[in-house]
């Protein structure tokens, strides 16, 4: 299938109603935090019950930013002058004078899953928790769950989904550390489904990468699998791993099969800058850290590589707005995974156009 | 009373027919310096004769800044070429051709008082040194003097003056250093007066503040008060003080009476800086200068408080602008105060126009 | 002569049909190297067979500076997915995919001399190496070169020549390295060239400078000339020395003759960023590098009071645009040579108009 689009440089609007991540969830401590997604200022904070709340980080009196304030019981107080906003974003307390104010700020729906606050961006009432993205091995026993870090790229979110959709460029951007020259010439297929594009490629009896090398126990040929689901509006999760060669597949077990789930979960901040945090779940020495830091600090040098790359990519897009790209096969993905995102964000135009 | 005003974004012009201080008097020695106020560019010099100088800060030939140059006997040298100026401004010397070229630069009367360079941004026709500020008691025995610092702050320097106008930030912003849970209920009265806004807080019969205790030699309760005297366009003097309970007020004397003027100098740079440089005048112990240090260093902490609050502010400000701003009691200075600086900017802008 | 022309803001184009230095020929090594020139981003390598070539620096299919990438034998090739460049631009590799995408870039005529990489930023049609700049002398036996540094100076290109055509600013930008007041009252002549301008100041039986004091043999008064060719766009030639008095002149030879030709080689970068290259031959001391080095380090101090000159003159002529500047004598030679810069864009204008 070749569709035949080019990639136009990255739109200038992000889907409203959808969940993305906010925070870490141990980053929300006692102290409210200021965060900035989807280009709106907000803070986050966690009640003394426990639990998070979003509201978007002004005090409608000065303006002064409510996350220079301090959490007070449930509420939020303003630092300037006290006035105090409750979970709802109503004003609660108005310390310096008789009477409360008659205003009100906006407020997020938020939830935690998989130890991140994810936070809705739309209308709330279409909030729905069951949408948070859930990578069901996160929590099964035998697999082993490793936080790496909150990756602050300069370049709009999807230049990282491109590259998330594109195995192709591995050989080129980290030929020292995942590149594999058995892959070059292994084909590359793409699927569209109902929550975004899966794209696969497989390299049946080859020799171990090193990765597989170093964390399986095969000493002969393998067969290994990389299959990038990416999820709109941006999630992405890479299901890669090996098993002895001939003796299964991806979707089956196999003579020592070892697998490893990388999630990226990116938040858009502005139009050119992201948060990619990611974390990976692994089906081997589970119970061991020490593992999953040595396949996290493989995958901080991969994505710094990644990083520079998309940076140069955002900065130059920027200085050569409006030119044409040239289109090769291995956009087919990006190409579709953009298309979905398009057809949402002309969903959401209409919905409101209709309101 | 209650204005009903709500005070909208910090206005785009400044007053011009008004001495701001453009510099310690210290700070002029054999170099010429440069100072941007109300967004222009100014070179003072000192010239051999002791008197200060000021003029644009710029060469008409080639642009080049004056304050580039040096101090040449009462005059000033251009450092590309040599063309020289004097203080009103005329050029009076071309060392590299025969004939002085036709060329002339703005000047601006400056007057030290205070150990303070102030300058007359207006019609030089209309500047008179009897309206700079001036505190008698510093000059008078009896009375310690301490200068703090020239603190720069990344806002417009109308957000100072509401600041200044405003008791009730202080239990908020400062709760550590000058709060004072007494004060909380205290109310607060404010006076418009001719020469700006008087905002009035007096707690009678409390126990004493840390400073206070500190300072005084008092161990019953006292009658403290706090006057925040804010002057057009943008001077302030805080008189507070505290007397043993019963036996005196903020006029007369008392047993063991302790009084300091905190007073700030603001002088707009931008539209979104101000250089606040900030002395005090206390009543006691007015001959160690460590106790002026100690009181400094107490202010120093409260003011790096207000710096980030009015940064914070002001940077939310413009994100927002245009947004409406909700209104407190607690507004009603700071709004009068705000009033009378645009009839005074009305009051230009006429003279202006029937030039 | 007098021309009665003031000098404008410094215009906002370039020169295109000209050859400019892209950078020293030491620094194209095994890996490419990105610079902007006239504020165009090009890449410059080096073959494995030694030659320089330059394209731009943009991979067509994402936008990828090409200097991301690495030489591939004469070749350049992208870093994200692998695309190969020739030095005619034409794409000639595609690793990703089975035919070659249909893609050319801009390529740039490039050429070696006097150890630097020149490029040519016009009609490659018209591109001729013949007409790079070249200094006899640098060639000749008997003549020392010492190369001195890539001087990074925020401002336009023309400010510098109006510099470099200027001999009265050194008694006053310069008076502790190169001023000499002998100098101050001697007179400046210039000629209008088929190669630009030539500005000359003779000092004959005069003290030596401490240059000349240091770096000649004279102990009694000596003939001085300083002669400054500035070639049209950017190049300039500041050819000064000295014989014993009466016994020669610049053109002649004469007792103890010592002769320095500085050379500056000016790239706009973009419109307020200029790098100037310079380098200087002498006709003593040929085979010292250590006296080429000393003679250096005194102009490394003299650019520097130079740089922060004309980077003061370029941040105020950006902030008074449109300002009138008044105009001395010493204007003369640099308003020749901005209306041959002027005549030379006006003729590139017209012949691009008849295209």
């Amino acid at each position: 299938m070749r569709l035949g689009v080019h990639l136009k440089d990255s739109g200038m609007s992000f889907i409203r109603n959808a969940w993305y991540v906010a925070t870490w969830a141990h980053e929300l401590k006692e102290k409210p935090l200021s965060q900035t997604i989807l280009s709106e200022n907000i803070v986050l904070w966690r009640g003394q019950d426990g639990r998070v709340r979003a509201a978007e980080d002004v005090c409608p009196h000065r303006f002064l930013p409510l996350s220079k304030g301090r959490v007070a019981g449930n509420d939020l107080q303003c630092g300037y002058h006290g006035l105090i906003f409750n979970g709802a974003g109503e004003c609660v307390g108005a310390p310096t004078q008789e009477t409360l104010p008659d205003c009100k700020i906006r407020q997020y729906p938020v939830y935690e899953n998989m130890e991140m606050v994810w936070i809705w961006m739309g209308d709330p009432a279409q909030a729905n928790p069951d949408d948070i993205y859930d990578l069901p091995e996160y929590h099964q026993d035998g697999w082993g769950v490793a936080f790496g870090d909150a990756l602050d790229v300069e370049a709009n979110y999807l230049l990282l989904c491109d590259n998330l959709c594109d195995p192709t460029h591995v050989n080129y951007v980290h030929p020292s550390t995942l590149g594999n020259p058995d892959e070059i010439n292994a084909p590359v297929t793409h699927e569209d489904t109902s929550w975004g594009v899966l794209t696969e490629r497989l390299t049946p009896d080859s020799a171990p990468t090193g990765f597989v090398a170093s964390f399986g126990s095969h000493d002969g040929r393998v067969d290994m699998w990389q299959r990038y689901l990416m999820y709109t509006p941006s999630v992405s999760i890479i299901d890669f791993g090996a098993t002895a060669a001939g003796t299964g597949s991806w979707q089956e077990g196999g003579d020592g099969r070892i697998q490893v789930y990388s999630c990226h979960f990116m938040t858009p901040i502005t139009e050119t800058r992201t948060i990619d945090r990611w974390l990976h779940v692994r089906n081997f020495e589970s119970e061991d850290p020490s593992v999953g830091e040595q396949i996290s600090d493989q995958f901080r040098i991969a994505f710094a590589e990644d990083k520079e790359i998309l940076q140069a990519v955002q900065e130059e897009e920027t200085r050569h707005e409006g030119r044409f790209k040239i289109g090769l096969d291995l956009d087919e993905s990006a190409g579709l995974f953009r298309l979905k995102i398009n057809r949402i964000l002309r969903g959401e135009t209409l919905a409101q156009a209709a309101e």
